[in-house]
């Protein structure tokens, strides 16, 4: 049995949860949860499970630790030899990687700087340092990267192309996090809006939060 | 012939360089300038091909632009369907890709941060906007990094495992940019400097700076 270290609402832990059940592995894991807004994932007793003390970490039986989502979903998606969200072609690969990082870069990761920084976040007693000016321009730039990502879908029905993938993965997480912070997706991004809307009917995307059970408390 | 946009001494534009190399592809590629001191990244004609404004990207034959090392270094890898940098298996492709971002999160994007922000960077017509404060604070990160990464090879030989992959290529790149921005790696750090002295004999690693020819004028 493999187990994850997450916390059941995290936007990345919702990345790796959906590639999970994409790849229908959900009898193949077990959850651990690691409690985000008492800062378990800065513990010492974390840190020594990942250096970047983030969610979500995968084990293998074995006791191998792998970290990042991007990671996870590569060695989840290629367990039994049939890729479907990381690539088969070189190509595929290529683009996939692509919009992966700059979902991350451009939207994902500049939300979740916004929140640390410019919100009360997880709480003081886990937000030891903020710098509101960066957290701002981070939500600025995540509001730019929402335009870019609806241009992208008005030319393609998925974020890397014709299917969907890890780099549909990013975006939902993504969008997960801007509800958490209160971030509106403008009404007139409506590619992204009908894309979203397409995504959430897949089984991986509405059931993710409750894959561990009930909500711990 | 596939193309290269980049500058001939960058950080990220090494990292792809050494890649081509490590998979003989040197005949296949050609190299267009984009110079970084005069910010041609960051004008309209570049942000048309990277949204990012980063480098470097590559284009292939058909126009297809691919973007960000690890989905350059991904598709490269695999072109001939026998991969060497981003893995063979799941566990592989799993550990490379999370070492890759680690080293990014840890250590090269860090020094990217603090070069960008805390020193004059490209020029004021380039860094139109610093946060020192977020620079120094991604400096002091960076020297953290590359304590951990000492200790990742005090266990092992190379970043992530037994042989070099996409994530020593990572950290080959935080090197090049640690002398660009004179960020002293400590002396004490005996396995890092000792990786750095056996990885600099690979001829890839040797020679990434001509790849493209005479330094452009």
């Amino acid at each position: 049995m493999m187990k994850i270290y997450d916390w059941f609402d995290g936007p990345y832990p919702a990345r790796v949860r959906i590639a999970i059940a994409e790849k229908n592995l959900q009898s193949r894991v077990r959850f651990e949860s690691v409690n985000l807004w008492k800062g378990e994932h800065k513990l010492p007793e974390f840190l020594a499970i990942n250096y970047s003390g983030t969610l979500p970490v995968l084990e293998l039986e074995d006791g191998t630790r792998i970290a990042e989502c991007t990671a996870i979903t590569e060695y989840l998606d290629n367990l039994d030899g049939a890729p479907t969200l990381t690539g088969r072609t070189a190509l595929e690969k290529g683009l996939i990687h692509m919009m992966n990082k700059r979902t991350e870069i451009e939207f994902l990761d500049a939300v979740s700087v916004y929140f640390h920084h410019s919100t009360p976040g997880l709480g003081p007693h886990v937000e030891l340092y903020q710098n509101p000016e960066w957290g701002n321009r981070m939500r600025d730039k995540a509001v730019r990267g929402m335009r870019y990502l609806d241009g992208v879908l008005q030319k393609q029905p998925y974020i890397a192309g014709d299917f969907f993938s890890m780099a549909d993965i990013a975006v939902i997480g993504g969008l997960v996090f801007t509800k958490i912070v209160k971030l509106e997706v403008p009404a007139e991004l409506e590619a992204l809006h009908a894309w979203h809307k397409k995504v959430q009917e897949r089984p991986s995307v509405q059931n993710w939060m409750t894959m561990s059970g009930p909500a711990p408390v």
